[in-house]
């Protein structure tokens, strides 16, 4: 594979795209070989700006990266009104879609992108990277050990962060025309993800975004929340804003366990993440404290988890090049439930604060 | 003071009185003068098995303990439909009243119990120990800090503990004659208090009971949880429940900063405790981990959070006593507020989760 590594186009010039273009370098199957913006004097002040090697291959349109046969995956991190249109024309080129969170504007657009992907016989993957740290999957195995953890009943979930006034004025993100759900699709989706996460993947069967939230002069959610209810009783809250200090606080709670982190999003530092577990905690004599204390876990990885994302995807990519398989249906089948989640929500606010059923 | 402690009459023999007989005996100006049950053969039965001192008088009613003149206040840890009778009472025998929290069945109760000690000119407090904590304090000047912690924006609150097949079939907390406010009343009670704390006791103007609560065969709520939203716009949710591991979670996030602790009713240990604060938190470069980690703060203390409560609560009772000024209102404003607030987190769950407005 590292003989053959995947080769890269990169669709636009997006901050984000800056440290996915390092997570390409960094992957040992994927190489760093095209990027395309909007004006060629554009690329090569960003491949400039950000050291790319010389080898990468600048183009002043994002046809011309999909033109190129030679371009076998693609990142997009443009604004997510123009995912539909970028992401289904190059599943058509026949090129792997390696795509930004929130994947879509809703559900029906992204299921356009889906179906492009499935019918063009291309691997999809949203860039939920946290998904991708060894720590996840260090905690999916205590959530998953019923004798610890027991079963799951309630979760909570916040994404928030400080945006200054620069951003909450110009930002794509709270422009309604380029990325109209705001910190709900910025956020929340991390929020939601987490949530269906600790669940499995099962889906909530309603949902009821919580009162009042911020939104700008446009009408674009800055702050925003909601209750996710399952059929078997467990539920989940969460809060996304563009307004409160960093946060990344996932708790999660079962029956015998809780688990608990802030920082799931973006680990604290790169090279080592933790979370906390207790199991069938109680109390010392007169309750006068815990009978034991939570544990720490720490996780070590070499790659950032980034670029664990890249290495995935390319693997995906990979085995679909050299054995003519079918793609992958895990990563698109999360993409759509998290999607579908963030759209009940929006539903919830604009039809008043009503309850939302989803479909199982 | 410490020559002429405060005595201390306690009524029932509650398990909780067993923490906090002990609490009156560690704080310096209080004294356990006397307990009273039903009967003096389980009073004797509680002093001994509790290793309770041969001076503590033994009484076989609860209004025998409220008839010795020598007793100047009472702790009541009765179920809380007895409350209002035996507070009442207690208030016109002119004995001082340390209650046991939820303070009552619903505010209308509650305030007859307030009115009773305001004329009789008795001192009220509840019995939420974790306020007097020094912690408490200590996280109090962080948030009250503008240059750190900015404005206060959103607040989360869980208090959880899995209660056995025994509690859950017999507890008082689980009987409608006894305790019918169930996990709301029990654990609802420190999350409400812990949100109201964290807004510096301004009330919410609106709650909505997050759908579908856990209730058993009797109506008892087992498990709920409930949005708050202020006039300003900042907001708050929090979960209470039998049924999962024990959690006390905490968390408030600020415009520029947050604080998080997980034990904020029981400390994890005694005699110190901690919390976490993060100030104007970014990232590094590349957004590949935070430019600063949040900060561990330790407070210490000699003596346990419940023998602080007695001694504030003792100290305010010895001022009446010493210059007969009025009582203290700052604790029974707090009592107050938080009960109202579980009074509309109720109201709520039984108007099907519309919001109810709350009066400021």
């Amino acid at each position: 594979m590292a003989n053959n590594p995947i080769r890269f186009g990169i669709l636009g010039c997006a901050d984000i795209a800056r440290k996915v273009s390092r997570a390409i370098i960094l992957a040992p199957n994927s190489t760093l070989y095209a990027i395309g913006s909007r004006s060629i004097e554009k690329a090569k002040r960003y491949a400039a700006e950000n050291g790319f090697p010389d080898s990468v291959k600048l183009y002043g349109s994002y046809e011309a990266v999909l033109d190129d046969t030679c371009v076998d995956a693609v990142y997009v991190p443009l604004p997510t009104s123009l995912h539909v249109q970028w992401a289904v024309l190059a599943a058509e080129k026949k090129k792997h879609v390696l795509l930004e969170k929130p994947t879509a504007l809703n559900v029906s657009d992204l299921d356009l992108i889906l179906e492009a992907c499935e019918s063009n016989g291309v691997q999809f993957m949203d860039g939920t990277m946290w998904m991708h740290h060894p720590r996840t999957q260090k905690m999916r195995e205590f959530l998953s050990d019923s004798a610890r953890f027991g079963k799951l009943k309630s979760m909570h979930s916040t994404f928030t962060f400080a945006a200054g006034p620069e951003f909450l004025e110009n930002d794509i993100r709270v422009k309604p025309d380029l990325d109209s759900l705001g910190a709900l699709g910025d956020a929340g989706w991390y929020c939601i993800r987490s949530i269906l996460w600790a669940a499995d993947y099962e889906l909530p069967k309603m949902v009821t975004a919580i009162r009042d939230p911020v939104l700008n002069k446009s009408g674009v959610i800055l702050s925003a929340g909601s209750s996710l209810l399952w059929e078997d009783g467990k539920l989940a809250t969460f809060h996304c804003s563009f307004l409160s200090n960093l946060a990344f606080d996932l708790s999660v709670h079962g029956t015998k366990g809780t688990l608990h982190l802030h920082d799931f999003v973006i680990p604290f530092e790169e090279k080592t993440a933790s979370f906390s577990f207790a199991s069938e905690t109680g109390f010392k004599e007169l309750v006068t404290g815990w009978d034991q204390l939570p544990s720490e876990h720490i996780v070590t990885t070499d790659l950032p988890q980034e670029a664990l994302m890249v290495k995935e995807f390319a693997r995906l990519v990979g085995s679909i090049k050299e054995s003519g398989s079918k793609p992958d249906k895990k990563w698109p089948t999360i993409s759509r439930k998290t999607q579908l989640v963030l759209d009940s929500v929006k539903a919830s606010i604009d039809k008043g604060f009503e309850p939302i059923n989803i479909a199982s």
